[in-house]
Formats: C-alpha cells, sequence, structure tokens
C-alpha cells in the first residue's frame, strides 16, 4: 500500500507536473513518516542533478546572484531547481522573505521552482531536510539544484558539504571576509566570488583572498578554489561563473569526492536517528534524569541507549 | 588496572595541583581513548562548578570582559577554570593566541586556570570535548568553570546550550546585534551584555535590544534575558555582571533546566558514537561506496550501520 503510493508520488515527480514536487517538499519540510518509505526509490529515481551550495554572508548581494545565475541557466535551457534554506533563528524568518520577493522576476517561468524552507531548530534537521529536499528535485527533472544558505555559521558548512559545488559569496569590505575565514567557509569553497565588483576594493579583495588561499595550499591537500568577480546587479561575471560552476561538476564527478558526500550524508543520517532512537527508548526518561543528577555522565548514557 | 590509573589521576585531580588537570585536558583535547573508562568516575567526582558560557562575535571586548570577570571572581574568593573553544577552522587559530596574551594578568595566580582548545574539525567535536573538559575542571575543584568561545555560529550555539548561565556579548553597533541574531545566540542567552559601554550608541544597542527581545515574548516562553552595560576596560559594570550570573545560577539549578542541559549532552554523545561505531563496522566501506553510487539512500545506509 505505502510501496503503491510512493511509486504513484514518483511517478508524478517524474512526470514534471509541478504540486506533486510542492506537496511533498511540503511533507518533507513538516518530517511527515510517510516519507520515509519513500527514500530509497526516491534517491534511486534521481538522474544525478548537479546540486550547487551557494552561501555568503547577508548584504553580499547574493540573492541578485542567485537570479542572475537561474537567467543564465535558462539561457543554456536548464531547468532549475532552488531550495532557499534558512539555519538560523527564527529571528530572521523575514529577512529570508524580503530574499523571496526579489526571485519574483522568475515566478512565472515554469521552469525555474523556488522553495524557502526554515529551520525547525533541531540538531541537524536542516541538512538532513535539504538532502531530502534536493533528492526530490533531481527526480522531479529539475538540474541544477541550487541550495541558497543565508549566514555564515556551523550550519552553513554542513549543508555547504552536502553540495557538489559549493559557491561561497564575499563583498570586498574585509570585515565580510574574515567572516567566512571564520566559519570556516573558505575551506569548504570549490568556487569563491568576489560580488559588488563595481566598488572600489572589489580587485583588491580578490587579490587578498587569492593570496591567503595560496598561502593555506601547504596544508589543504586540493589546489585552491578560483576566486572570481561579479557585479550581480548587471549580470558581469555570471556567464564566466556559470561555466566555472560547470567545469567544477566535471572535476567533481570523481568516485573519491562521491564518497565524500556519502560519508557526510551517512553521519548526517546516523546523528539524527540515533537521537530519534533513543528519545523513544522505555529507558529515555531514567536516563535523562540519572544525567541530569550527575549519576551517569553523557556518553555511558549513550552508549546504554544505544545498546539497547 | 585501568580503573587504578583512573582513581589516581581523579585523586590527583582532587588535590588541586595543577599539573594533572593540564595533562588531563591534553589527553581529552587528543581525544586519547584512555579518557574514556574515566568519564563515569570524573562526572561523579565533581562538585557541582557553575558552568558559565559567554561569547559573542569578534571585537566585542569579550577578552578584557572576561579577564575582569575573573579579577571580580577571585575577590570574591572562587577558584576560577577558564576554557576558551574556538569551533571554527584552523584558519583563525591566530585569533585565540592573540586573546591569551591579554589573560596574561592572571597568568601567576595559581587560583585561574585558563586552557585553549581548538577545534579538531569533527562534526560535533568540540561541544563533547568541552563538557568532558568542563567536568575535568570541576573535579579539581574550579568554580566557576567559564567557557568562552569565538564567533557567532552554530557550534557557539551548541556549546552555549552545554553551560548553565550563558552569556552573549555584544558591542554597540547594529551591524554585530544582527550577527548574534542571525546565529540564534539570543535565544540560548540567559544574560546580554552590551560592552563597549562608553560608546556613544551603547544605550540605544541596549534599548533596542531589550524592545526586541521583549516583542518576542509572546513565542518564548521563558522571560526576557536582562540587558546589562559594561565597560570592560574600566571594569564598569562587571561587579553587577557577576551578581547576575551569580543570580542566574540560583534559579537554573531546577530539575528541569537541569534535565535540558542532560538532553543536550546525550544527544551530542549518541552522535558521536553512532558515527564512531559505524566508521568501525566491516559494512562500512561496502555501505559508503552504495551511497556514493547512489544504489542506496543515506537514511537506510544509516539504520543498517546502526542495527547491525
Amino acid at each position: 500500500m505505502i510501496r503503491a503510493a510512493s511509486a504513484d508520488v514518483i511517478g508524478e515527480l517524474a512526470s514534471g507536473q509541478r504540486r506533486p514536487l510542492a506537496r511533498l517538499l511540503t511533507r518533507i519540510e513538516n518530517g511527515d513518516p510517510s516519507v520515509r518509505p519513500m527514500l530509497p526509490q526516491l534517491f534511486a529515481t534521481g538522474h544525478g542533478a548537479h546540486v550547487v551550495g551557494i552561501t555568503g554572508p547577508p548584504g553580499s548581494g547574493k540573492s541578485t546572484l542567485v537570479n542572475a545565475l537561474i537567467t543564465e541557466w535558462r539561457r543554456r535551457g536548464r531547468r532549475v531547481g532552488i531550495l532557499a534554506v534558512d539555519p538560523s533563528s527564527p529571528y530572521t524568518r523575514g529577512a529570508i522573505l524580503g530574499d523571496r520577493i526579489r526571485m519574483m522576476e522568475h515566478a512565472a517561468d515554469r521552469d525555474v521552482f523556488m522553495r524557502s524552507m526554515a529551520s525547525r531548530g533541531e540538531l541537524g534537521g536542516v541538512a538532513a531536510t535539504t538532502w531530502i529536499a534536493a533528492a526530490a528535485f533531481d527526480a522531479a527533472g529539475y538540474d541544477p539544484v541550487l541550495i541558497e544558505t543565508v549566514g555564515a555559521g556551523q550550519s552553513e558548512v554542513e549543508v555547504a558539504r552536502l553540495a557538489e559545488t559549493t559557491v561561497v559569496v564575499e563583498v570586498p569590505e574585509m570585515g565580510d571576509e574574515v567572516q567566512a575565514i571564520k566559519a570556516g567557509l573558505l575551506e569548504v569553497a570549490d568556487i569563491i566570488v568576489v560580488n559588488k565588483g563595481d566598488l572600489p576594493g572589489a580587485d583588491r579583495a580578490a587579490r587578498q583572498l587569492r593570496a591567503m588561499l595560496s598561502s593555506a595550499g601547504g596544508r589543504v591537500e586540493r589546489k585552491p578554489p578560483p576566486v572570481m568577480l561579479t557585479t550581480a546587479i548587471s549580470a558581469g561575471g555570471v556567464v564566466a561563473l556559470a561555466d566555472a560552476i560547470e567545469a567544477h561538476r566535471a572535476q567533481s564527478r570523481t568516485p573519491i569526492e562521491a564518497r565524500e558526500r556519502a560519508v557526510s550524508q551517512i553521519r548526517r543520517a546516523l546523528a539524527d536517528l540515533a537521537a530519534r532512537r533513543a528519545a523513544e527508548s522505555s529507558a529515555w526518561q531514567t536516563t535523562v534524569e540519572a544525567v541530569a543528577e550527575r549519576a551517569l555522565d553523557p556518553l555511558t548514557a549513550a552508549e546504554r541507549l544505544l545498546d539497547r
């Protein structure tokens, strides 16, 4: 029964209709348990869409850049899925809605599917939801699937790890460079974009970033990511950026890269699964009490819960 | 054999000597497996030290404030442990070392024990290491144990959740307020400090924060945290801050709060444990391959690994 329903949903998705995808994304976002049995089929149905992460601090013009990229991809005949993820607090939900309004340009285009997802506040919930949603876009024939995150925290790094190609957007001011460095975003960047390239400090910022990245080369095994200049507002540099993303796709389809992504996805799923099972265990309440009263240390508690 | 060694270490810790604590912290930081069997005893030996988290963006004067707080606590006859945690990338290790130099004021005081810990880059590794290290400080008779984090990302939020009392430091500029809001830090704050209270915008920033926090009150169950002004450089407001931290300790020693902390600690331990066991499983390599080739979805993979 569930199998039939699951096959139906996936058949509808594959037909390219928008409504089945919209409904499935809502179920994914809500953590609907009926999504679980679909996963093996959903995951296997995908065509292998290019999952592109794009992140950067607020004010970096990221939304405008995403808009320009969509236009370029549409020009190249691609059907584009966009998942805007806000891993930060509910306090900021307004900001991401503001971004959405700017996306209206593509609202009438049936080959562009944009969806915002807010955090449910659960540890790791965002990343798990994101990969399932990306698989749904893929099964519905969207390629690339763009995952846009707001901010520069640890969750963004985690989301970025799940993408095949991660674009980190910076603005010329040094303050924002520091933000990306602090969050460890430069380490997961496959392409770095200095946006607002028409601002006075843009060339200098790009040079500084390149110097920083090449001096770190001794410790980092791979070659430093390219640093590109764009001026999203006039679509300057966007064709070159789309080309660079395409070039990285070709590079990243190696067995090693695929394995690294798989490891990240499995770890995330393990953490979620272990937390859920422990909370459903009959020993959960007494174990929590014991840790709260310092009669048990958390690691021993975790071992006991996992071994039941 | 291991038990005897473990009891020895804990006996030495309890004697108040510095070297056994320094050695144990190194073993904790390195993830030395010999620490594992000590945990139940280490956790049970603690006197219930007040674990205070302090976080805020770079440039907020947090280190100077910590310095002033230590001076105040020493005046009150407390032995102070400080754990400076950098959950961000190794790129920033320089910054935290810079902070350390400023701490030298207390270097000669044997009742102040300061230790920096860098991230090992493992998911969740920082938080797990932090609570074990805090338990070690506690067993060695330090109270309060101050956990200082740099930055405003998701890891800071996680570390802050492990503390009983979390102090979030802000500076008057609006830009930094936004940073704390974005990272969800305000939601975990028990006390908010607007530092550099001598700057022109300080009063206005404090008012704005208070207004923002009370307008959010409808959704948040607890009453909004106090917003305090300090001028760390001249120790202005530091006595009042130490009092507020003390007052929060009394409030936070409720069974509900203790349970919430226990849940966070157990979840973190579960994620680490599940990841380690999966990686040690004989099916690990083939499972990763299957996910990388899309023959298996990550959640099913996680279930199989956890069920072995």
